[in-house]
């Protein structure tokens, strides 16, 4: 048992680390990102946050891997077209929330600057396995054709909405998501993941 | 006159110097990046750099304005699927050489880390400007629909192409740049960027 943390108290106190870690990541970065920052922020004191996490690198994983896992629900609304634009959607809001933020500019790291393991990253294919399913349900359904590689499929949807936030530094909406999840639709139907 | 640098000799001082600044921030990324490094590489003294550059961020913006701006030319092949595959191909060829590889590294960088000014971004821009008449000479010849909108076109065309290197890091190869190709040229057709 953890003599510091009442019982049933174990979630609450890992929610509120993990939350205030992606905090601190928005606010200050990489770089500035301490385990004491962290723990003020949540409440806790730093040895409850050391005993869960080794070092600030394991901390900085679990909360990435977390938010990335859990802030973009894979929607199954019976319509290819209206998955991809749901699942754009979420991931414009994803975006443009302090997580999503944080995330972004923490795991797409400067040469030769501190840059966090490069563990962080699976979170992103993990996100983009995660959306596989809504492929062959809409093959199921006779939407797309049989054959329709999944993953070029989502990552045809979600690149252009990145690419703007990432090179040309521009804003996404909803209307970026909207053309997104049009042309990923067109090229599927189209036969070009096949 | 610039009296260190013999006459005739300015613009090559200047190609040499832009070069071994693409190499250093390949090798060093920016924040390591020094101009007496950037001197020795390019074999003349740090005060013949200061001469053309106040400092090392004025160095290193001008270094990849140039890399971006003349590492990819923009085909004119008489078919716009021949220019759009063409086009894909160099991004592809750039982001795989020393030079791409540098100025992706040091233009996405992490935040709170040592980063580059962010004029440096306006290149990429520049770059997705001058592909721009590759869209208008297409409605030209009747592929594509009139009011299509180049710049839309040309950033689907490109964005799977980054987002590949940037998010999941995945190889780009010429299947990538042919992959692309088909998607922005299917959604032209179909009117989506109209």
């Amino acid at each position: 048992m953890n003599p510091a943390v009442p019982p049933g108290r174990g979630p609450k106190v890992r929610a509120a680390v993990l939350a205030a870690a992606i905090h601190e990541l928005s606010e200050r970065g990489y770089a500035a990102f301490t385990v004491e920052n962290v723990a003020h922020r949540a409440g806790v004191h730093k040895t409850t946050v050391y005993r869960r996490w080794p070092d600030r690198d394991a901390l900085i994983v679990d909360a990435l891997d977390d938010s990335v896992a859990t802030e973009l629900p894979i929607p199954d609304t019976g319509s290819l077209d209206e998955d991809l634009r749901t699942l754009a959607r979420s991931l414009v809001a994803w975006i443009n929330s302090p997580s999503g933020r944080a995330v972004l500019a923490v795991m797409v790291p400067a040469a030769g600057s501190a840059s966090p393991p490069d563990t962080t990253r699976h979170a992103f294919r993990d996100r983009i396995r995660q959306a596989l399913p809504i492929v062959p349900r809409a093959i199921a359904r006779g939407e797309i054709p049989a054959g329709t590689d999944a993953a070029e499929m989502i990552k045809t949807l979600v690149a252009p909405i990145y690419f703007r936030v990432l090179i040309p530094r521009e804003p996404v909406t909803d209307t970026t998501a909207a053309a997104a999840a049009a042309v990923a639709l067109t090229a599927a139907r189209a036969g070009l993941f096949g």
